[in-house]
């Protein structure tokens, strides 16, 4: 039986570990928080990404590394790849890692982006700012995840804060100044990719964020044919430029008919969750697949699904265990401001009875804010 | 976040944690094997269900309790019941586990049963077998599961064997005699009762035994509606006579268009584990849901289903995982003679094309023998 080591114990580890268990496998996490909510389904080592000795002790352990977590110092990856198999690879991450390096890549292969600039010093900056214009985002290359280290600056009398905010950053994870889009829709592409080179994508999902971080998810994107056959083949192109081994997902902006990438998840994604009641094989299943060298499992989905995220704290169950297809998730973390705790996924057979369910979970639970732009697109 | 006890840790147990983890939900596996396979997905207390010390502190750590196993002795049941909410209940559990108790209750319900007489002696099997006739099958009264614990009289020269065999146990686990019964088919009805008394049935289920033990489920079986509604009103009338709470399954022959039961397991059933992939609610996370006392999920089900067991050692699961709706579980446990150590799942939208993956898998197995039965009767 193997072993495999998961880099991250948050609930992308854990529904992993329930995911995958069915193949056989043990898990092993590692952490730096002892309460990591994984470690209630899969045993853990407690030490930091960059600790020696624990990533020693979990190298000893497993058969095989995957992440929860991109944000895994890159040396700390290749280090464990000369012990053990580490998918994806350590240079797909690195990629990943960095909004340039990422941005750079996604242009090289033709795949449009808003428009970026690298920026090391403050007059970088305002340089970039006459050129991309305002608005315009100020994001740190690095270790950005939910929102978290971006400065929006809507017009140039911003860029002082945009500037206090995020300059001491441009000497350590470094900075990217990148055209504000104002887009119709946000979309993702999760998508699967094979030891052997085989590649599998779920059905076009889309996605609204609040304050930077996801709210809800609807599969599959009402979208037409021609465009979700573009958002797939940017998928592809990108996993095979990365010989990407595992799930990864890719943000894709949808502005006035075209796609611009905004970034590549190198992970299990929030817009898969859906995936576990909505399709064939769940995103955590076949990334372990993948991990493993095992045969993909059918990405199809029958019907149409809704994640709804739940930020903070677990709204009440019972409005969405009353539903024919509502399926709870609570990851049994804390409750504190701004944390993913759960989400819920509700299914139905026509766009028309997804509306309906959305509709009387949004009154039960007083969040009509959160539902009212799926429902509107199912109306469309 | 609640805690849930779990006496007994097999695949039952670990099939549990896997499948209602998302409720929020920790376990606890109280087994007197340190190497329990739910071990691998839980803590566990490591412990006989006698031992007072060991149930006392499973006890304390835990919100509620419930069962993998149904042999845990009446009185262990009952003790703890006295400390946490037990999930069945203790007397539905008594009943269950004893085959006299089991089938004076089928047939105070008006729910056919195979004839049987309860046998203390040698004197009282021979009278039994003069009127019952050959063939017959003496079983002990208590802890047979899979088969064991059995003895079938083919003629009346083989009393002499079957007392040698079984007698023994007749002054302690007590002795049954069941009439033979020629069936055409064995059914079971897998269902949930909530705490309000609310009851939800999974499509009945037709399965196929090998030396005793479960080869292959079908779902849903295929037989008419009368039948259909005969099965599950037989299941609901046990469920409201025992006021039930939780997951049970329901043994039915079905002989000549009559249906008599077999037996009562109180427990998430081994015919019910195409649920996970087949039913918009599993077996493991509705028994989950009725012992927290949640709403209860939908049972029904999209397409049919095929479930086959892996007895011993796991087959190589390439061929399972190749199918486009082919689901793998290895329970993680060590290959032994006559253990039931997987299983694996096909699903599909027509019995056709559910034939024809059987098939491939039963030809890429070499295992002919254990899907013909079900190809047959999908292609009735
Ligand atoms: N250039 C942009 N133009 C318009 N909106 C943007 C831009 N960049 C980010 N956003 C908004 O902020 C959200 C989060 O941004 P981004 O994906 O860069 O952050 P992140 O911290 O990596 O988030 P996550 O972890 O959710 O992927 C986007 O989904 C989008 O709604
Ligand atoms: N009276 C009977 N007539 C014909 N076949 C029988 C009879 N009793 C048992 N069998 C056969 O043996 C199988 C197992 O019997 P039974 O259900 O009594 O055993 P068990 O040990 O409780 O098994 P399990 O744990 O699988 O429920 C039945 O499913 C059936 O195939």
């Amino acid at each position: 039986m193997k072993t495999v080591g998961i880099l991250g114990g948050g609930q992308l580890a854990r529904m992993m570990a329930l995911s995958a268990a069915p193949l056989g496998l043990r898990f092993l996490v590692l952490d730096t928080a002892a309460d990591a909510c994984a470690g209630q389904f899969a045993p853990m080592v407690v030490g930091d990404y960059t600790d020696e000795a624990a990533l020693a002790e979990f190298a000893s352990k497993i058969d095989v590394a995957t992440f929860d977590f991109e944000n895994v110092p890159a040396e700390s990856a290749q280090w464990l790849a000369t012990r053990v198999p580490v998918f994806p690879s350590p240079r797909a991450l690195a990629v990943a890692q960095d909004r340039l390096a990422e941005k750079t890549l996604f242009r090289e292969l033709g795949i449009p982006v808003p428009d970026f600039a690298d920026i090391d010093s403050r007059a970088a900056l305002d340089a970039a700012v006459v050129k991309l214009g305002t608005p315009c985002i100020l994001k740190t290359r690095r270790l950005g995840y939910d929102g978290k280290g971006q400065f929006r600056i809507k017009s140039p009398a911003d860029v002082d804060a945009a500037w206090d905010a995020l300059g001491a950053q441009a000497g350590t994870v470094g900075l990217i100044l990148e055209g504000f889009v104002v887009f119709q829709r946000e979309l993702s592409v999760v998508a699967v990719r094979g030891q052997d080179g085989e590649f599998r994508a779920w059905p076009l999902t889309e996605n609204w964020h609040v304050d930077g971080v996801l709210s809800a998810s609807l599969a599959p994107a009402r979208v037409d044919d021609a465009m979700n056959a573009v958002a797939m083949s940017h998928a592809r192109k990108l996993a095979e430029a990365l010989d990407y081994v595992g799930v990864f997902a890719l943000e894709l902006f949808c502005r006035d008919g075209v796609l611009l990438a905004n970034e590549l998840a190198p992970r299990v994604h929030n817009s898969g969750h859906w995936t576990i009641e909505g399709s064939e094989t769940s995103q955590f299943q076949n990334h372990l697949r993948a991990v493993l060298g095992l045969p993909l499992g059918d990405t199809r989905m029958l019907g149409v699904a809704c994640m709804l995220n739940w930020i903070g704290a677990m709204p009440d169950a019972a409005a969405v265990l009353g539903e024919a297809s509502g399926h709870w998730h609570d990851y049994g973390k804390q409750p504190r401001a701004g944390r993913k705790v759960g989400h819920a996924t509700l299914r139905a057979d026509t766009a028309h009875e997804l509306a309906e369910a959305l509709m009387r979970v949004g009154a039960a639970l007083d969040r009509h804010a959160q539902v009212a732009p799926v429902i509107a697109r199912l109306r469309d």
